[in-house]
């Protein structure tokens, strides 16, 4: 069954290598997507060879449509995004990924159904099919080197769509450590290696002792410490100490 | 040639298979981005395999440094990024590729230099080798589904490399202390580090010696440190090996 989560559609226009078309639905799967949609694959399907490369997303395949047109594939969509480098000499809106991502987020939240198709392997889409669709995704590659393949271009769409859907998701630290120290924490660890310092000899001379030793706690607060990072401060201080101690 | 903008350095930590590290170059130039790291590719180098799968980015693969450890790699580095699907256990800030690239930009933009590594293809990265990180960068894929394969990643690194755009205006930190500490200084103050509370008889017991060791070397690499900063650590433990020394 595939998931509830409203998404669009991603349409492989005639795709040739059944490996190609597995892969494509790897990538979309990584991203949560499982509407696959195949118009005229080259070789037929059910794809002995798609089924192979699809590992751990066969059941994009097993659930695809296989149509016969764009015209079918596209037939209850509202907004069809055509995924292509070239331009075409058509008239149409050509977007970035993100921006067509954007749009297909506002269109499917408004109860709307979008599906983004993608050409051929070599020869990308006819103006036929491009004729389908009401805007235009071109990634913005670098004009000397464009050198993406079909399940690439799934692969960044579907990144697209996740991304987006990951903005409200905040910045994690992991934390294998425990908790950050506190401030008492802190200036315990300040007070332990000035004390130490100041009787090893490390303020010297005398006049550029206050300078040092503002450096010296400035960088303790200033660092992002655990717990876990204070107490092996002290324990490398602790065992400096030792290591002194036994050799008197 | 390299081209003259400004970008991150990407790093294929200790990759398997030549085929990935061509698509990882034309992944690469795909977005612009031509700065090509190899440490100890499991084939040797140069590999004929990466370089038929090259095709047209094939200069990123003659051009790319190779070298034998994570440490060289990022010897000039300034900010260290290691992109890993998996928690790891190492007290580091998580970034998505967004947020990461958007660092990197104005870390860059700053004057700096960045690294960003990729693991290798099964195992990904030991902890060893993200110790030498300043964060972590996780591509939030389905948690159900997680197969992005190296080039891929790669690809979708660069990609957000170049979707975001050049005239965003960078945040800079306020720097009283001079400069930020490359990657070379931070390994030479681990090392410091470690040999002398080696000699101090910290690292016990022995089977915890290896998980302290790389928890220290974590520690050093996650911290903003400057040049000055690095200076006064290592002079703290020089002090105090003074200090142990003339009360023998």
């Amino acid at each position: 069954m595939p998931t509830d989560t409203p998404q669009p559609a991603f349409v492989l226009v005639r795709p040739q290598m059944g490996e190609n078309i597995g892969a494509s639905a790897r990538a979309m799967w990584n991203f949560g997507l499982d509407r696959m949609r195949l118009v005229a694959p080259r070789d037929g399907w059910p794809n002995p060879k798609a089924v192979a490369m699809s590992s751990g997303a066969g059941r994009l395949l097993d659930e695809a449509q296989h149509v016969k047109t764009v015209a079918e594939a596209v037939a209850d969509s509202h907004f069809v995004l055509a995924t292509t480098a070239r331009p075409r000499g058509l008239t149409k809106p050509v977007y970035t990924p993100e921006r067509a991502m954007e749009l297909a987020r506002e269109k499917i939240a408004a109860g709307q159904k979008v599906a983004v198709l993608f050409g051929p392997e070599r020869a990308g889409m006819e103006n036929e099919d491009i004729a389908h669709a009401s805007a235009i995704v071109s990634v913005p590659v670098n004009p000397e080197f464009a050198s993406l393949n079909l399940a690439q271009c799934v692969l960044l769409m579907a990144y697209e769509w996740g991304r987006q859907s990951l903005d409200a998701v905040p910045e994690t630290v992991e934390l294998a450590g425990g908790d950050w120290a506190n401030g008492q924490e802190i200036e315990a660890l300040a007070r332990h290696y000035e004390d130490r310092l100041e009787e090893a000899g490390f303020f010297f001379p005398d006049h550029k002792a206050p300078g040092m030793k503002i450096n010296l706690r400035n960088l303790w607060s200033r660092m992002p410490l655990t717990r876990a990072d204070v107490q092996m401060l002290h324990g490398i201080l602790r065992q400096m100490v030792r290591w002194k101690n036994r050799t008197d």
